[in-house]
């Protein structure tokens, strides 16, 4: 039975990848060459649109300019109405295909803090060098709405070049996604014959650091919270009070030192317990990317990585406890000689597919309570604070996405993986995991059909910061990917 | 030569005593019953009035709102400019005083948050309970504007009794001491006779948790600085490099672990080496401060004290270091999900006559060298950033402020302790130090002649936080007390 399907899989594959010309690369990037002006203005115009998820009017707008975008290039557009944010949704069907890809973006972007970006404006794109190594600065310049871009830029080229897609094409454009995605499992009810497909492709995250294709089995998930430690009811005199008064910043300090070790390695008890230890296929995947660590720690500026997981693919198929903010009274100007009254650490923990959040947590839970706190659920009231030396808070602060993870056997994925390494003249850069999470899982397994990621931005794009860019080379060539795809 | 002296101090201090009568409590406590209405409201119009030490124009108003109170009070009163906020003096001669007593406090006040009082604005005074236990909430309500109507009160109290102050008075009110006092020593070169004087007595900070008079023969320094760690150039998305990419935060987390254990011992080398053993003489009189824990304890919301200093007294006498503030990214509304770029804690180092900041600040650079960092004066460069896997910065946020310590053998210690013994029927509590800093130290120095602090305010005053009060009953008793010392 598994080689009757293999078999099969592989008849399709063949006749997919011989539908597609030797040439195709030469000839999208031909196209792409000589229409550079129009497809970067047409993202210039739309990064021009700010999209903070919360802010309703400019989402609205950036949906209806979205739903023209997709109408004119040759896309049955459509808005779709959510509890949230619209979808915005384009098909176009191919005459023969046998194959419905749904391609997935999204137009929101991160909140900015405007202050701290080079330029006046986040929604006021920049342009900053030369030729393919220019780059764009601008919120969403590669999180998310470049791929969007690419996408239509892609189906022109085909049609330039005399191709149809070699699938039925479907486009759903998430406008929630920094704020977690709340209306896309809902909206399947809803919108379920526009949502039906065989195969759903992300367009999103960064592709791999050597700028080669890349595609991506999956991504690990997430779960944010708030560690607060309780000192005194308000903030005392650290003069008067110092040596006497406990300090619950320190105490917060000692506590998430104690969580993972001066080489970057969770001590929680049974944090890695349950992870699948790799396969041999998977190893030599991972081992077969290429180690560009060199170079991405001079663009990061750091000397050296955690010394647990020196190479990045090892690092990401583990789950993670990172520290996102801390925050304790005030550092600056409006500083305060006290012992503050609390102390506070965001986290967020990546996780796998084998460590779903309540697993984690539950974990953390009991560390913290290892670490001689008590855990309360509220600000503690006289009583509690009078019984406990050590109290905190442990707090979910969102909602959690759960990890995907697809195999690298699925047919979808063969196909798609073949057709890359015909267009390339070699293999994509395969990622078993991507370390960033989509907010993909519960509606890939409510559609009931695989997903692959296939990122195109530059990883140094300062994604979810300040100073967000798109190098315009990796958006060049992350259209002749996406037609790959399109032909796959 | 030493006894001498000591018999000296002694018929000087009998001589002041037979002065004064043995029901000076009751005379001026009847005075401030009868006139409770009209003291209270001079203390309200004061707090109306905004006081942070940057508020020029409403540091201004304050001025010359105090300068018409001395006045109106019986005190030759000026306002003496300096190259900062104005000084506001007053001066009463006594005919046959042979001694000249200055009185200081500060009329500036701590910057505030409003958002976070129970009340809309923290200069618009609320009144709250009755009686003695009636609050007023305000900024400086008790830090420090209630000393001086106290100080006005006292002499208004006397004189409605017949009396007058056993020394001349000065007083001089600095409109700068949360901003560390600048002006106040190069003032002493321009005003030179007016700040002539045989001691100082400095009204400022909480009397002992017991309520009961209170007498300080000095108080700890301080240092404040801000200690970075460095991350990578600007943060980086924790989904996509997390594992693998150091975390800044984490990292000062264990550094800060690091400095001191669990008891709340500084765990730096040599932090304590050279702070004086106590004297038998202040052995005993730290056992004689009422030991108050429990109440200060339940007021403050903390089940214990810190393990290694379980009585306060004994923490005072020793140099702190203590977290005031934590901050790396955003945590709340703003978070972001990202290995942050840097984390900062404040840090304030409380200083004791032996343990000078320079010394202080050696050992902990030391000690963050000796946990594997590299330290910079500032951001690091790329070349920096590529050598050294471990960066920080350690920075001096603001001038620092010296301990003093009068010896209790002092003569003017002795007088004064003489007649609030009589006063009050039984000895003030006595302190060796007062945790709190006062920016004196070296305006003591300059002036040489000896400095005490009379505190008369209640322990739990919420200084230098949100909710800033005095409780009326400790207003009361505070007059009656500054009264003894201008008998003394």
């Amino acid at each position: 039975m598994g080689s009757l399907i293999r078999v099969a899989a592989l008849l399709v594959m063949t006749a997919v990848v011989a539908a597609q010309p030797a040439d195709l690369r030469a000839r999208v990037g031909a196209y792409v060459e000589a229409h550079q002006k129009q497809i970067v203005g047409e993202l210039l115009e739309l990064l021009a649109i700010p999209n903070v998820a919360a802010d309703r009017s400019n989402i609205r707008r950036n949906a209806e300019h979205l739903h023209g975008l997709l109408g004119r290039h040759g896309l049955t557009a459509d808005i779709l109405e959510t509890a949230g944010n619209p979808l915005v949704y384009g098909a176009l069907d191919v005459p023969g295909a046998t194959r419905t890809v749904l391609f997935y973006c999204h137009y929101d972007g991160q909140p900015v803090d405007a202050a701290k970006w080079n330029q006046p404006d986040p929604f006021k794109p920049v342009l900053r060098g030369e030729g393919k190594d220019a780059r764009i600065y601008a919120r969403s310049a590669s999180d998310d709405k470049s791929p969007i871009v690419a996408l239509v830029a892609a189906l022109d080229a085909l049609k330039a070049a005399g191709l149809a897609p070699s699938s039925n094409v479907r486009i759903i454009l998430d406008g929630e996604e920094e704020a977690s995605s709340p209306s896309l499992v809902p909206a399947i009810a809803r919108y379920k014959d526009r949502l039906r497909a065989d195969l759903m492709v992300i367009l999103d995250g960064p592709a791999h650091s050597s700028g080669r294709p890349t595609l991506v089995y999956g991504a690990r998930g997430i779960a944010t919270l708030d560690l607060t430690v309780f000192g005194p009811k308000s903030g005392v005199h650290s003069g008067n009070y110092g040596n006497w008064m406990p300090n619950p910043a320190l105490r917060l300090a000692a506590l998430l030192a104690s969580m993972k070790d001066d080489d970057g390695r969770v001590l929680v008890a049974g944090y890695y317990d349950a992870v699948a230890p790799l396969t041999a296929e998977e190893r030599a995947m991972l081992d077969a990317v290429p180690d560009d660590s060199a170079r991405m720690l001079e663009a990061f500026g750091v000397a050296r990585p955690e010394k647990a997981y020196p190479r990045l693919q090892d690092a990401l198929q583990q789950p993670t406890l990172n520290i996102r903010g801390l925050a304790s009274s005030f550092v600056g100007a409006g500083a305060r000689t006290i012992v503050p009254d609390r102390a506070t650490a965001a986290l967020d923990l990546r996780l796998v597919k084998e460590t779903p959040a309540p697993d984690l947590v539950a974990k953390l839970r009991a560390h913290i309570e290892k670490q001689g706190f008590h855990l309360v659920d509220a600000d503690p009231d006289a009583a509690t604070r009078a019984k406990y030396g050590k109290l905190a808070r442990l707090t979910m602060t969102g909602p959690v996405m759960n990890a995907f993870r697809t195999p690298t056997s699925d047919p979808q994925a063969r196909a798609i993986l073949a057709s890359m390494t015909k267009t390339f003249g070699q293999p994509p850069v395969q990622l078993r995991m991507l370390g960033g999470s989509v907010p993909i899982a519960p509606f890939i397994e409510a559609l009931g059909f695989p997903a692959l990621l296939v990122p195109i931005v530059n990883f140094d794009n300062n994604q979810h910061e300040e100073n967000e860019n798109l190098r315009l080379g990796a958006f060049f060539d992350g259209i002749v990917t996406i037609a790959a795809v399109l032909r796959m």
